[in-house]
């Protein structure tokens, strides 16, 4: 029996090769079936492309893995809350389950959608997973910047 | 001395390619010292990504284009009012300045963010330009599916 922390342990290795390449440490799994089937981590200085969120590669490989464009009975597992255009990008996958970690009060698609529900109708909700693991790794990044 | 609709007549362009590729027809611009450096029109089908959308094939080609992650000394043209995932990505690449089409009360990003400035402090927003050129085609579109 799988559950949400050990998918959780997943995206935060995925987190961790983005801290390791000196990348804002986020990483994210997309599962299906307990199994999974793709994997994603923040490359946005690698790519030079802003819009290169773990979250996005993750759904990118996901709809060339299924080969289909929604992801209906899929879970995405993301160390930090999504920001807006994550959050639109989940919306348009009609993904099944979020689960994100840490909030993010600052970039998280919250501070702008605010009571409004952005996802899915159908799309379930999960955060805090594993939130102090995910949050670690952020701090680290933030001070070994700031030296 | 070119304009906002010399330009926009340019984003008319791309959506008509997605026209014709029975997409959703949608087409984005990106202009710097008003030279068109990047192009783009929606792929959702023919690429099975929901997030294929002509304002992100059109922003990661310009960051490819420059070699950098901002935008804030380029425009972007697109046919219809950005959705949330694809304002989200203009507020990371800081762009100067957005130009759109028609207003789309059903996906744009308005019915979400509300009164909230969802984009960069700096970038400028103008709305309506060839805004009946971008509903005819929208139009005709969805009239040829319902058939």
């Amino acid at each position: 029996m799988y559950d949400d922390e050990y998918f959780m342990q997943h995206a935060l290795r995925e987190a961790s090769y983005a801290f390791e390449a000196e990348e804002v440490p986020i990483g994210a799994i997309v599962v299906i079936d307990n199994k999974i089937i793709a994997r994603g981590h923040n490359q946005v200085e690698r790519l030079n492309d802003p819009t290169a969120h773990a979250e996005i590669i993750a759904l990118t490989s996901a709809f060339n893995y299924i080969g289909a464009k929604y992801l209906p009975d899929a879970c995405l597992y993301v160390t930090v809350e999504p920001c807006l255009m994550c959050c639109g990008a989940m919306y348009w996958s009609k993904i099944g389950r979020i689960v994100y970690g840490a909030a993010d009060e600052k970039n998280g698609y919250k501070h702008i959608t605010g009571e409004k529900w952005p996802f899915h109708p159908k799309t379930q909700l999960t955060g805090g997973v594993l939130e102090e693991e995910a949050v670690s790794l952020m701090r680290a990044f933030f001070k070994a910047r700031r030296r």
